[in-house]
């Protein structure tokens, strides 16, 4: 079969068919969406090696429990190790022997094919389309804000950054009633922003210390700087971005104003299938380009050209 | 009267007695502490200039509002305009305007009197002796970590640094009934940890990454990297320590492990009052010396010696 290989350079080769292990399922995919985590992990990123991509929809195969053999299905990227305390306490997500779907010791979804543990698969409902499903990971990873701060509906949050995280965040947030001001440098991006509803201000038309709610996901290891500038004492700022290397951090700002940081990363995968089948949520707008599997560099160089939104990998027969 | 003055150097100087504004009242010091905070002033922290001192026990003027001549008080340290949205939202002590008393634009309390705003006088129970209402303040800091961030009783919990600060937070937790470890290097601070049943092991010995929370008190710009470390995926890090200039602090580790970060600072003053007169906490372990009120220079000099817990000056007739 086809796989998209990293072993310090990408290419795409023909491989065997990976062999499901105990308690894994093999799933046809479908279609797989490109992540900044992807395009980190070409740079050196959390020196993985093996088959990329971690964002996908597929069917699983004919020779699988006949429960799920044919299903469509989407499935959570963090393989746990089930036994340990981090596990027990359901928090499988931050298991230190966690084996991570394209990312962490385990094969990825650029491929026609890819094995997950099968406690992790979520049928995917029939009228909800690939396109949409493919978006299940990171609209669950935005989704997982909420799970961890209580943000009331209605209350005024800024966005720092307009990439597809940031669009994201900011559509969770919308749905969610929340009054968004979407910060980022995109005219297009801006449209699209302002066509779910969020504000679009200039960041020098926000004033310092004012915003209960920031959420950084630019990307770049100066958003955290500017979230704090905008951040008012008792506010919290969510950290969504995995930015390599260190930043620096004032530390005596943090503690006079008494702010509070949040680190947030994946999230549950049922309320992100759920606002997707119900339709309160679409991401496809996000979509830029499609490619076929064969075409998978270009598809990365695609996504990594700044501007870019998603690049979408089309595995269909 | 007499008052220890900083003007780009420390002084004991004689200056004239302070003249209430409006809302205010005058007290006569009876003793004060030195807080890291006035030693860091005396490094240029704040720019501050004027009278240093913000944690102090005395005595209303007898010329005062009689509702308080004559009472023995202990006074919150920050003095909001009152008018602000801050202020409305009882978030007086991030008002934008405040004046802090001895730390910005207000003179302080190592003096033979200081005026305050009347609002933020508490009267103290007379059972409990000036030696221990001097530490109301430092106290409110340390119970200010239990009204931010919900730690369950008998949580394990890790206190990095054997200061003043850390040892008066290791005895808020005590007395909440964590399982604290307190961090530190000093043998003699080690024994009073241990005094009131907190286990003071050594850094090597406690888990990486183990931590459900930690509190970092160490005064040191290196704390935070030491606290990242210790603490467990989806644990907290209270950051008590004003540090001046940047620590690092690696995003992508935060991110990651879904860390939360929480700047804590002042705390209110009725609670820890409470607690020093029902008799649950005894700060009086730390006091290491006490000096007239003309000894101050030498007293800000054995309370920059490494090593050294709380010094009082003792400002009474």
């Amino acid at each position: 079969m086809l796989a998209v290989r990293f072993d310090g350079a990408v290419s795409v080769a023909s491989v065997d068919v990976p062999v499901p292990e105990v308690g894994e399922t093999r799933v046809l995919v479908r279609m797989a969406g490109i992540c900044s985590t992807d395009l980190e992990i070409t740079r050196g990123y959390a020196a993985f090696r093996g088959t990329l991509g971690h964002e996908f929809v597929g069917e699983v195969a004919p020779d699988a429990d006949p429960a799920w053999a044919g299903r469509r299905v989407v499935a959570e990227i963090n393989a746990a190790c089930g036994a340990c305390d981090r596990c027990a306490a359901g928090l499988g997500r931050h298991c230190a022997a966690r084996r991570v779907i394209g990312i962490r010791d385990h094969d990825g979804c650029f491929a026609e094919a890819v094995c997950v543990p099968t406690a992790n698969l979520h049928a995917v409902p029939e009228h909800v389309p690939d396109e949409l499903a493919v978006f299940t990971e990171p609209l669950a990873a935005a989704l997982e804000i909420l799970a961890q701060v209580p943000i009331p509906p209605g209350d005024p949050v800024v966005v720092l950054g307009d990439g597809k995280l940031g669009l994201l965040v900011a559509m969770v947030l919308r749905r969610h009633g929340c009054d968004v001001s979407l910060v980022g440098r995109h005219p297009r991006k801006r449209a699209i922003a302002a066509g779910f509803g969020a504000r679009t201000p200039e960041i020098a038309a926000l004033r310092r210390g004012d915003a209960r709610w920031v959420v950084e996901a630019t990307g770049s290891s100066a958003g955290l700087a500017c979230a704090l500038e905008l951040v008012a004492p008792r506010g919290t700022v969510v950290l969504k971005s995995t930015v390599h290397g260190a930043s620096t951090l004032a530390i005596s700002g943090v503690v006079v104003d008494e702010v509070t940081l949040v680190g947030s990363r994946c999230g549950d995968f049922a309320p992100a299938l759920a606002a997707l089948a119900e339709g309160s949520i679409d991401p496809r707008v996000l979509i830029d380009h499609v490619r076929r599997l064969h075409e998978a560099r270009e598809a990365l160089v695609l996504a990594a050209t700044p501007g870019t939104l998603k690049v979408l990998l089309d595995a269909r027969r």
